[in-house]
């Protein structure tokens, strides 16, 4: 069955930001630059590194403009590439006079997610993008896309791929270099992923295509799995499976990136990645946001040795 | 890519067994009745409920000769089927008296494991084995086969999966009507299992093996997912995730059965059991043992619907 998987694989890292948005406490600057630094020591390559949204919207990403200056000094050969969300032109400007060549947009396959999550029709959505990608390239600045709610929304419920697709097509049109489709809600399962991805290959060349899968119902690696199948190579995630929603403990959020990395090495496939520095950024994130994070890897260790020698009935 | 996959699953529960033994508190009889009752009602259909193994080897699991009698009430029909883990003719007895009708083997595919596990070389537990069926047969007594540390082995690594072919292939001869196989401690990835289910379906149809998937490092739906497309139809769960080592507190253990649940039926994939139910369990299965369990969606729900309301940020 796994005739076609790719030889490589992106990853794309977003912690910093759809991880630390949802803290409750808002981390220090000190302590951001730390997590990236583990995190760009380890051999990630793309990590977006804040939001340039409302201060007051997100205060745990107020610092955007302070941090990434930061940042720079962490970049060597043009690696990693820093990004961050921005919702329009005001931050747009924010994320050209900090100095990133990337940023990220984001809007929703659902019309309600689309206007809780950015107060706009996603007709309104597709406006402001129009407006910025002249503007980002005009700037030297790439833009990559997210399209959330692909799998399921939590306020519709089923989401139409169909017309999913046709905002996708825009994006693309429009001048994304990527479009980062979301299961927001960690909802999605493979059979629903073959259908999207084999669907939106059908009128999207399948390397603009990433996936950003949040694991709240443990199904982000089996979908990870059938977007590999599908020739998918860039995955989006987040160390220590941070991002999980702080109002109900426990409850995973995005997809781990140590988790994501052990299965894809298990596989052969590469990512540049040094999985053991990454566990050791997934035990520095813990330490940062001050509690325990859901990721598997992290917590039972890479190395299958001796692992289970301390247990005492007959395992099976 | 999911042309094959099977209409219709069995789920075959381990955690009054798998799960309880791996506790550090002993539970009280009537509230493993209350689980297995829990589980019964949600609709699995095939329950592992103790283990006949030495009484001061596992606390946990010395009242199974108590246990067993009391859940006979909970059959209907003849479902669910109970089961128990039993190491030799001497359990066997325990087993028969109890009024058992299945029991289930275990041994390993690594030596070392299978020493630690069992006190015996792989070649005195496939003896114990063929004494064992013969007389559990003639009791009219199924016997099942865990064969473990498939994918690897916490104390020797890798293990050869053509050397444990061979011994899949003689607990097979022997009469073993199902074998699960194990990934022990859970370090399984997805083309390995696909090489691994490739190889013993060349020698041993398809719908004698099952699959016991531990989820320690993220991997047991994906792998899951693999068993599927190669036509596995019994898969292992436990529910809530129980059977974690209690020594490295959050390691997940067995695959949870809602997760296990979720997916299968996203896919659409029958099993019989009412996930609603089910996750009622994985609650009661939590407040047994006094500690949150790992598994997902117990926490998170099946049911999308505002589940990411709370949530602050822009959220992709």
């Amino acid at each position: 069955m796994f005739s076609s998987l790719p030889r490589r694989v992106s990853v794309y890292e977003v912690s910093p930001r759809d991880g630390l948005q949802n803290e409750k406490n808002v981390v220090s600057l000190e302590a951001k630059v730390d997590l990236v630094r583990a995190l760009a020591g380890a051999g990630l390559a793309k990590i977006e590194a804040t939001s340039f949204v409302a201060k007051d919207w997100i205060p745990q990403l107020a610092d955007a403009d302070e941090l990434v200056p930061r940042l720079a000094s962490l970049e060597k050969d043009g690696s990693p590439t820093f990004t961050a969300l921005v919702p329009n032109l005001r931050g747009l400007e924010r994320a050209k006079a900090a100095g990133l060549r990337e940023i990220a947009f984001f809007m929703s396959a659902s019309e309600t997610h689309n206007h809780k999550n950015t107060n706009k029709s996603i007709a309104d959505s597709l406006a402001v993008f129009a407006e910025l990608v002249p503007v980002a390239k005009s700037a030297g600045i790439r833009v990559r896309a997210y399209l959330s709610t692909l799998w399921g929304c939590p306020y519709e419920g089923a989401v139409d791929p169909h017309r999913a697709l046709e905002i996708a097509v825009e994006l693309r049109d429009v001048g994304a270099y990527r479009i980062s489709l979301g299961d927001t809600i960690g909802c999605g399962t493979p059979a629903q992923t073959d259908a999207i991805l084999r669907l939106f290959s059908s009128r999207i060349p399948v390397d603009l295509l990433a996936m950003h899968m949040h694991d709240t119902r443990g199904t982000a690696l089996a979908n990870v799995l059938v977007g590999l199948e599908n020739g998918v190579t860039e995955l989006d995630a987040a160390v220590g499976g941070l991002g999980g929603c702080p109002y109900a403990p426990g409850a995973a959020g995005n997809l781990a990136t140590e988790d994501l990395v052990y299965m894809l090495h298990g596989m052969g496939i590469e990512t540049g990645i040094d999985l053991e520095k990454l566990i050791s950024a997934a035990s520095l994130a813990e330490k940062i946001v001050g509690r325990s994070l859901p990721g598997k890897v992290h917590q039972a260790g890479a190395d299958i040795l001796r692992r289970a020698a301390v247990r005492p009935g007959p395992q099976t």
